[in-house]
């Protein structure tokens, strides 16, 4: 099982890691691609088209502004896509999500809380899940495991109980 | 395979029509609820725990305004939940829709546009078509099928031609 | 009297020790502690069934992005939830408050403003004082005493007099 | 037990109905105006200081646009003043909203989703149960209730169901 | 002279006309095409690849939501774009505008009002006069003839004075 | 006492109508004009220049979308320059309330509600009765003829009284 | 000729000292004030009943958030009032602003940009210069000045020329 | 070929070298200037007017807030304006996008993206390429060259590749 990454520029790599991080503790495996969908169309079309023949199952794009990259691997490809907004120094990220979840009738883009990574990365272990019954128990544990995460800090904040 | 369709109010019908409209056209099964997050929170809990034992593979969540319908059902089911934004009187839908996606690390939401149902239903399908590949053919055709409607539009502007 | 405060995150700690500075000054009891509406959603069950029997009067969440703590409480108490939206890395605290103060018809949430700690407490001291007439009292001499601190401001002021 | 409910305009009469027929449902006793913030502000001032005095224990304000009536009433009682941001021809109800829930530290106001008149009722009727503890009985009923309605609605959809 | 239109959907047309009025009225060429950057995105690489030798020179691109046909548009071809967002039935435009306009480094879009057919068309006339200098007086003459509306209205409008 | 009233379209009229209505009452001399700062820019630069010498002492400017009328006028002419930002049929008047209000420093446009055509009246009101006394009695006599219309609506709400 | 300044906390004190500047520019006096329309509403209403008396021939209020310090003195003053909407750590001013300008028919609020504390100052100067003839030529002599500046700014740009 | 560049204040001039850096690289000759609509008016209408006499063939204007200055140009010359939206210290460049973007019929302005020097550079490079043809193929190469950019971020992001 293989996820795509393409990230619409190497100001994205953090977010970028954010969903690799995810994919790592799920034992997935991705790829993971700098593509424009401006300034390397070709790249991109040839990148959704091959996505399916290559193994990839699940695509992650991550792209800010007015941000295409989710939508064009859409329109290509019949593999689901995820959508990362990127948040840019304008517009504190509005632009990129409406571009990204906006998308007409016909061509979804699944699309998480701007600049996600991690729940991008959560989402195809969630999608990658209905076919791999593997990732199921590790995702309930993930859920645990981050419930986990809450109820230490609930401990933590016995300090401030009176 | 079995899609759960959730919405918040039976005022979600139209956009729960039009998820089935896709869903009966894929002829993946489903099963369609009145649900609502604040008013029949146990209903909502119940149906999100027990969904993966009624073999439903992905849920699709339909709600407006502070839409947290999408969001209880994350919370607890590993399932992948694909969020639809409803419109209501008041904020064009932006509240439903920032509602939805903005969801926090750990629990994502697959948002699609607001009203968006049958990207709602196509999303699940793509889900879906990870673990069955006959739909994956189906998809492919339906991109063709809505690639020949905007050719047929493209047909009739000649009119507009000079 | 009791209030319950409830934090989605650690990282809401500023905002709660304001309600908790509040809630001293006028000697209102105090729980507080962090729970999840999406993490650990079975303990935000709990805590909400359980409020009312244990003495809580009045419930306060604060949180941020799809803030849906507070919608989970009113969702299950009877008791008046007060919601405090939290501001997150985007969006300015729109997508909190819009999550927090558009609740659907039958289930309000009392929305004080974007990362309103003092208020949040105040309001809560102000609902308690319908059943606590010392705290009416309390009231008027903290109203006297914020129009205190403003007109030293007005005295400071003097200086930019011509 | 009495409710004081203050309207900036007759044209937020549909909204003052919504909160009266919450009251009656509640057996909750009320008053009713038509003040003006801003064009009757010493009838708005004189209301606010003898609320408490006319055994109004909490205040309900409905107002629109540059919508200062809540706060007015903040700004003089001690009461709880539960803000209900109206729509206006312009803007969508933003400007209401965002001038109602973004009140200074020191002055709450307990706002509800935009033209939100049953919940205005709604939360009054919660801050009147830390009092009065019939109240808290028929909040329970009252949601049960609700939940039967969106149960109903759950088998009306049955029609939709495969 | 020839200016190519893309539609991304048939119910572009009525801002596809006015584009049209405006170049029919500065006798410049034309061809319309319905094209949609999503559910064709081979036809519209085509038309972008081959816009040139076709004896394009400007291309209009008229879509809403997540606009992307524009910048899929200026991705390819080296002809100045021009984008027109259409509004949808949700956002009032703003996803549109800012899917438009937000285009990364390198590959601008030369962006209008929101449904702005004309002014669509005039500014493609305006791009093609730096070449044809017949054009530029027909600007001028528009101008004119457009100073003179206002002009017409300014006489009406004295049935209001005094 | 001459007030000029700038419309940049006919549509404009019902608002520049309610600015009449306003100054007739005052017995406020005014003249109207449809001046478009786009499409007619040499009339617009000469009213402003001209104003003064034409007896007018305050400059209404009534302008939608990117509205740039108030802004011209302020360029050029000491005299102070109202804005009435009026709705267009996109961005629910955002747009023209941000293109009149958010003017450089230097050159301010008092800038009223979105439509609002009586405050941009009864503001020029103001301003002049700060050199002519008799306006302000006018305004206190206004004040009290609205204050009426309230307290009358407050009778009528009677009716909504248990 | 005087000139009464509030501010709605000693917070707005440098958007305070702006207005003061431009005032002594053109020697006007002031009265500067700190005074909170939410936490000392009497004093807000002595001063604004006052005003007139006490020789203040326009108001200038600086206020942020839920900014209703300009409302509530338009509301009681017939003299002219300036809003000056502050910006807050959240919202961007955008709350301000809406708070500020959407002023209901018969008590306009003339407003200026977010955090414009000049121009306040400024559109004060142009309103008592309707009165007092020898403001007016410094409001020319001030216009000279800006664009001498601006001039000198585009000297300044020469190194940038090829 | 000649560009005329104008910012509204020297605080563009970031903005304004993106714009030459670029016109440099095709070899294109520009004139830039600081002339504020508002301050310099009868400036900026001298420029407008002498643009294209002076062999200026698309104009390039830069400025933020109430933006005027690309509205004034456009309204004067027959030449293509292109505006490129800066962003203040407020509304994060929203406001001066919708003043620069959303032009009323007849008169438009080409937007590129807030802070986009690079891309109104750029788009008025292609403009002037529709006459002359060596640019055209500078264009090409300058896209071969940002595609280089992408692919060499795509070899550096092999560090991330598992």
């Amino acid at each position: 099982m293989k996820v795509g990454i393409v990230m619409g520029s190497i100001s994205d790599k953090p977010i970028g890691e954010k969903v690799i991080d995810i994919l790592k503790k799920f034992d997935v495996d991705y790829e993971i691609r700098v593509i424009s969908a401006h300034r390397t169309p070709d790249i991109a079309v040839d990148f959704a088209k091959n996505a399916e023949s290559n193994n990839i199952e699940v695509i992650i794009a991550i792209a800010g502004k007015a941000a295409h990259l989710a939508g064009v691997m859409a329109s290509i490809t019949p593999l689901p896509v995820i959508g990362v907004p990127a948040k840019s120094s304008t517009m504190d990220g509005l632009d990129s999500l409406l571009s990204v979840v906006q998308m007409p009738k016909g061509i979804p883009v699944a699309t998480v809380a701007i600049e996600g990574g991690e729940n991008g990365g959560l989402l195809a272990v969630q999608m990658l899940s209905i076919k791999y019954p593997e990732l199921r128990k590790k995702i309930a544990a993930y859920k645990r495991e981050i419930a986990t995460e809450v109820i230490k800090m609930d401990e933590e904040i016995k300090s401030l109980r009176r």
